[in-house]
């Protein structure tokens, strides 16, 4: 089960990984860990047998993967530090000028001080990027997860906006879609929704409001996912309330362009910054390329936001089996804003696009 | 809004704070942000103005917050280092011998990084314990915020049995209670739900099977919460599937006069280490002192697990204002396991228990 980290180390020349509970852990182990006061790290050495540094109160849970290495446990009353000095002591190899990569993105700053303690003589080094690569090719089981929670997600919106009225707050509707995703068969939230109406969604990470009351003329932005096994929706659509003005429509029709692009444009063979590009000349070569502010997309997977970056100058070639988010948008600050986000698949020819929701422009209310 | 921060520096003596979105970030600052791919820090320096270093795509958020002191934002295209690098050339007071803290349960290896670089002659230290002691004691409207999880938690578990029948999954037992927790009003989940039956209830960190039917005598075990604005429940009880054994009877009668102990004894005054003490005796004197296994609580809060941890040897006074779980169990492995938890909060006088849901054994199915 090692074996995709082995060929990182191989390609890096690192003389060790630590992987800790998240996404990587994940796909590697089949399992994940609450990360919370409890370190839990596995180091993969380049020679020799790996290490895992597990809580006592996660044995029940950890026995079960079959980790083939040696494990040291530890229990509140003694501290996590004793179990990280004993796998130090394990790996005589690394405790001399090793360099060892960790997920930077996701280790914790006292995990990192337990191994530089356990490991005096190595060198940590963030290659988060490298060890996701991992996960960057998903298998066809990883698909139908990813669409059975983008078909759960879909049918929450389709739910939720069933019941939406004028004069409901931003903080009403969002529950709404709460109950609707986990009335759907959601286990778990991609991440805390967006529900922005009005000026509000012209904030691209908005937070929804408690005391603004939708009205008519407003956009209502939804930026959403439900979980499933692991794996996540993440989805952008935006109505109007009850009426739009040309202006907003024109605005909408932009945007819809620049997303349409990027479903046609985007095949295996060309890189995702070349992806980037082809959308955001839309929005620039539009009268309201004033209004653009971010990139097309990112990866989606076990992570919400993993590789492959859809970035201008990203020179990663898009590859069958990467999947990744489409989802250009447009904000005037103080007025509102407009984002419409895909979930597609790179095939062999082109992509598949696994959401479904309808992107005309739509009226609610 | 930084006084408790300038507090905290004016005890240890540190010259520095920094801290990431999470649960200390929400507390001073009111608003929590997304911790993806885009850092976001802030440098709070005893002497002179601090600092936030903002991703450009969050700045609509962070406005609101009336941030006191400069902002260095950072587009994708630009990356964050930069950003990093301007912060600390704006305080030089901090780039020679300088001592900063930083909670190291909370932020990521490549904030540190970054922050090395940016203030090459300081030394970082995790003083997550000493930060977090801002949200030690809770306000009447945070612990309003946390009865309103409770409450829901609550409602959403007396749903959930109502539906529970023989030969139902741990995962469609899951799903139910997901399901139910949304629709009783909770925004967010305090953690991926413990459902988990007979041999599986022995882990007292279980992961609901979709392969593991329940029949008559097994233990039923959830431990789960809702969250409610930030907030969060943190609630165990454990039930019997139709018929309960004599030996079983004695296991959970055990565990109950342990957790009733618990909520008894604590008091203002005591220290957290005395609370677990008397709870861990009444298991330890019984005919099951082998199935103990971890210690009795831990605080609650914006963050799920925190100060005061519940544990023999810590000398932490309780005060009014505290609030912590009271989670005694028993565990035979591979057989199955009885956790009973509650939520208090410490008064003037004694404590007051936020959970009310009955302990009394209880059937179902």
């Amino acid at each position: 089960m090692l074996e995709p980290l082995k060929r990182v180390l191989e390609r890096t020349g690192l003389d060790a990984l630590v992987i800790v509970p998240g996404a990587n852990f994940r796909r590697v182990f089949g399992q994940d860990f609450h990360q919370m006061e409890r370190p839990l790290a596995v180091i993969v050495p380049r020679q020799g047998e790996a290490v895992a540094i597990v809580p006592h109160i996660e044995l029940g849970s950890f026995a079960p993967i079959g980790f083939p290495g040696k494990v040291f446990p530890w229990r509140d009353e003694q501290g996590y530090m004793g179990a990280f000095l004993a796998a130090g002591e394990a790996l005589p190899q690394l405790r001399q000028a090793a360099r060892i990569g960790v997920e930077g993105q996701r280790m914790r700053v006292f995990d990192l001080f337990a191994l530089q303690k356990a490991l005096p003589g190595a060198e940590f080094m963030d290659v988060h990027g490298e060890i996701s690569t991992i996960r960057m090719h998903k298998t066809a089981a990883e698909i139908a997860l990813q669409r059975k929670a983008i078909e759960l997600s879909e049918a929450a919106l389709e739910a939720t906006l069933a019941e939406i009225r004028v004069g409901m707050t931003e903080t009403e509707i969002e529950s709404i879609l709460l109950r609707n995703l986990f009335a759907q068969g959601a286990d778990g939230l991609a991440f805390a929704p967006i529900v922005a109406a009005g000026d509000n969604a012209a904030n691209s990470h908005a937070h929804a409001r408690p005391d603004y009351r939708i009205k008519p003329g407003d956009a209502l932005l939804f930026d959403f996912g439900g979980s499933y096994q692991g794996y996540h929706a993440d989805i952008t659509r935006t109505f109007f309330v009850k009426e739009v003005s040309d202006f907003d429509r024109a605005f909408y029709e932009t945007v819809l362009r620049a997303n349409t692009k990027g479903r046609e444009f985007a095949r295996p063979g060309i890189t995702a910054g070349d992806v980037d590009n082809a959308v955001l000349t839309v929005l620039e070569q539009s009268q309201f390329a004033e209004f653009c502010r971010h990139k097309t997309g990112h990866g989606l997977g076990l992570d919400v936001h993993e590789a492959p970056q859809i970035m201008r100058g990203n020179a990663q070639v898009l590859e069958p089996g990467m999947v990744f988010t489409i989802e250009p948008g447009l904000y005037r600050d103080g007025e509102g804003g407009v984002r419409i986000e895909d979930d597609v698949v790179v095939t062999e020819t082109g992509i598949e696009c696994l959401t479904s929701f309808p992107r005309e422009l739509r009226l609610v209310g």
